[in-house]
């Protein structure tokens, strides 16, 4: 069976699948009560994209696009996408699913930040993410990690 | 003999001190650099706060002042602090450095965000901080905490 990946749905079968996961925050508590409260639609498009092992979610990360206008990172400006919560389950880890994950959202040819939470500078190297030059006012204490496509490079 | 809270300089025995601590990224690195090509002069002062004990610097925290135009959490829009690194060296937990800490950044009277890296919601709730309502285009994933003084709430 080939893993792939596909887009989440909000449902609240995807929801008891994130309590599995260690980054598990008030942005799947907000998609619980939006749920709930019907602010949102079953089956609605969420950020994140995952991959199953038949029934069972087993990696996963969340991609959103940030405008040209606030690109503090890239140059020239332009949109980007911010990935975060990339998590493999420990049970389905090295078996090459957040590789996967990194080159689908590489995929849509734009240029992306992280800023990973867990000491995997190994992968992100390996993914050929690079740091950035720090700057206090913008990373405020974070370590952002970026992935240059061709034609682009660092804002100074 | 009374713990104080005391702006630390950027020196190189700061930097050695740095390291014991285990939140050490970009930003201390890019610190020592500063300081080896003689761009920030030694013993200018850094964004960090601490609390030695004896010689020994056992507690820390980053301390960045926000400008109102850039407030996206308080209402009324204002000038805030985001507060990160706040760690304590092992042996000197439960001593109420952390809490010390806390009650400097408060005393500027200034709304504080952070965003704390590790599970320690206990603590941020003795310190009456809390949570924000997720707002994914500005929290990205994030779990921000936030304390308001007097006067000040939420922004919506």
């Amino acid at each position: 069976m080939a893993a792939k990946v596909e887009r989440l749905k909000v449902n609240f079968k995807t929801l008891e699948e994130f309590k599995k996961f260690k980054e598990y925050g008030i942005q799947e508590l907000s998609m619980f009560e939006d749920l709930e409260a019907n602010m949102v639609d079953n089956d609605s498009e969420s950020p994140f994209y995952g991959i199953y092992y038949g029934d069972k979610l087993v990696a996963r990360m969340s991609l959103y696009q940030i405008d040209a206008k606030f690109d503090r990172y890239f140059y020239p400006p332009q949109n980007y996408l911010e990935l975060w919560k990339l998590e493999v389950l420990p049970d389905y880890q090295s078996k090459g699913y957040g590789k996967l994950l990194v080159e689908f959202a590489k995929s849509f040819g734009l240029p992306i930040k992280t800023n990973p939470r867990v000491k995997s500078s190994g992968f992100w190297e390996k993914m050929n993410f690079k740091n950035v030059e720090y700057d206090m006012e913008r990373d405020r204490g974070e370590n952002p990690l970026v992935w240059y496509p061709e034609g682009v490079e660092a804002q100074h």
